[in-house]
């Protein structure tokens, strides 16, 4: 699975995520003092819990979009590490909420945090970081950028109780998956990115390219990210194989895979995902299926049309490294997959 | 178990609650509407669930004293709405992430939200409620209220993990009790009737006033709420008692009646609370222990304490009805208890 296809280059430093790094070191130094002072409490789970996740090695994709964001825009303000941090506990708070499981998938647990410090410790340490998200927000004074959060953080819920609505259901279509995406992974991309245009004070066609390059790059990396999950290049990286299917996640691989299956397939796919029924064996069954009906390869596919939308956004912008250290992040999301 | 000892009255027109309701009838209605309007998405779980919250016949309390407070300051805009609103679904999203429990408590399940929706349901909704209510304090631009309200976004959160981290602890003190309800209870009354002022521009003295109104009331009416939890008066009241005891909460009716119990009674706290060992009449004997050192009576004169405070931070302001219906609330929310 996986296969390798030359990403349609134009510009860009093919260094993957080194350029964007090495510019934003300076500025992510800050951003992880203001996460560390950000977690403290005299209440001790609260520093605990967040380490725990800040120090799980994350790339911080989405406070480096805010601050390379900012810094494209020539900001030299504080606002933007604000905002970053506000970004990043955002989607440490989900990370966190979305671990929270019902009752009936307790013993598919994972090692998540709530495993460690139970469901309620996740809800309310990951409430915790949201009141800290938007008292910094709030600190920067920037109404319209706590504006286009605030906004986000209502799409995001929203998006994770669709596709709670839309869980275990093999009959959901490639758009309504595209929906749940948009708005579970692809609103913070967006907004993180828009942000950093917007603190920057740059005009309205600047924060527009920058919303379309991070809403794009979001579904692709959501993409490739579920593609993954049925991939053996997933255990390469160290991380488990699956766990979508385990869950009953009804991702792109599935919908493409059930939707190009035979009547015998589906059943399998309903079983499997509908029921809550799975064998020992399903996880190789399901892997052999959404390989033979190519659908690792055309989520790729699909991931590679939404990058070059986010390429496309960008090219109202003038060379520069910053520009190219975006650009090279787009290829280096879907890349991941081969 | 109650008493019935006369309040300590001054001005106030004796009517309960029913002159503040009277008051801000008008201004709630459209709070009503605003909640519904905002409840509203296309993920039917999300008004469902809303609904089934909002009608459960709450007294909106925190909300009125937003709506009361801007009238005391003669406001005649629309923030006072979208402030009220954000509060009780500030206060609403606690609730549902208050009732997503641990493995370990699945069995001592109430008729909550989670055990219709299930607890991903509970945590996402309550996510999206927090989400709207920020979206509606940054469109009224106030970011003073703004600040306000983030700030006690982070404090409740915290007061809700302290109280998780003191659980079961029997050796809990009325002070770290103090701190755990001055942040989760009462941080969003201050916050709310604070609000009021600020967002009717009032000067520093009566925004200082009306939160340390909304503070001690808040404390006045956790205690309250404490105390009914180990009474018969609740059960009048249609709701249950023992909630608290089954769940190993530790409330100042417990705290006091651990202290002044003998080291065989001590053991049959730490056993019930501790080790989560309780048999059927287990609740019978606490509910005794809790009589017979005169908690409850205690707890309520520790309210009545709050209660006076509150009302003192009222002095300065001239009589008015809005200042009578303020005061009314502090009676009522203490003579809930005889």
């Amino acid at each position: 699975m996986g296969v390798v296809v030359a990403f349609e280059k134009g510009e860009g430093s093919g260094a993957g995520l080194e350029l964007l790094m090495e510019l934003v070191a300076g500025d992510m130094e800050r951003v992880n003092e203001a996460i560390l002072a950000h977690a403290q409490s005299h209440v001790e789970i609260i520093p605990e819990l967040t380490a725990h996740l800040v120090n799980s090695g994350g790339k911080r994709l989405r406070p480096m979009m805010t601050i390379a964001a900012a810094q494209l825009g020539g900001y030299s303000g504080d606002a933007h590490i604000k905002f970053a941090t506000a970004v990043e506990f955002m989607h440490t708070a989900t990370l966190l909420h979305d671990d929270v499981v019902d009752e009936s998938d307790l013993r598919r647990g994972r090692q998540a945090a709530r495993l460690i410090w139970g469901n309620q410790a996740s809800v309310l340490v990951g409430d915790y970081l949201l009141g800290q998200a938007f008292k910094m927000m709030v600190e920067t004074k920037n109404l319209e950028a706590l504006a286009i959060l605030a906004n986000a953080a209502a799409v995001i819920a929203e998006g994770e109780v669709l596709q709670l609505a839309v869980s275990h259901d093999t009959s959901t279509t490639e758009d309504a998956y595209l929906q749940v995406i948009g708005a579970k992974t692809a609103a913070l991309f967006a907004a993180a990115a828009e942000v950093g245009a917007v603190v920057a004070a740059r005009p309205k066609d600047e924060q527009a390219a920058l919303e379309s390059y991070g809403r794009n790059l979001g579904v692709a990396f959501q993409l490739v990210d579920d593609a993954l999950d049925y991939s053996g290049k997933q255990a390469l990286l160290g991380k488990s194989v699956g766990d979508d299917f385990r869950e009953g996640k009804i991702t792109l691989p599935v919908v493409l895979a059930y939707r190009r299956g035979s009547e015998q397939e589906r059943e399998f796919w309903k079983r499997t995902l509908e029921s809550n029924g799975q064998n020992d064996d399903d996880l190789e069954t399901a892997v052999a299926l959404v390989d033979k009906h190519n659908a690792i390869h055309d989520t790729i596919e699909r991931a590679r049309h939404y990058g070059a939308i986010a390429r496309d956004a960008m090219a109202i912008f003038p060379s520069s490294p910053h520009k190219s250290a975006l650009l090279d992040a787009i290829e280096f999301c879907i890349s991941r997959a081969h």
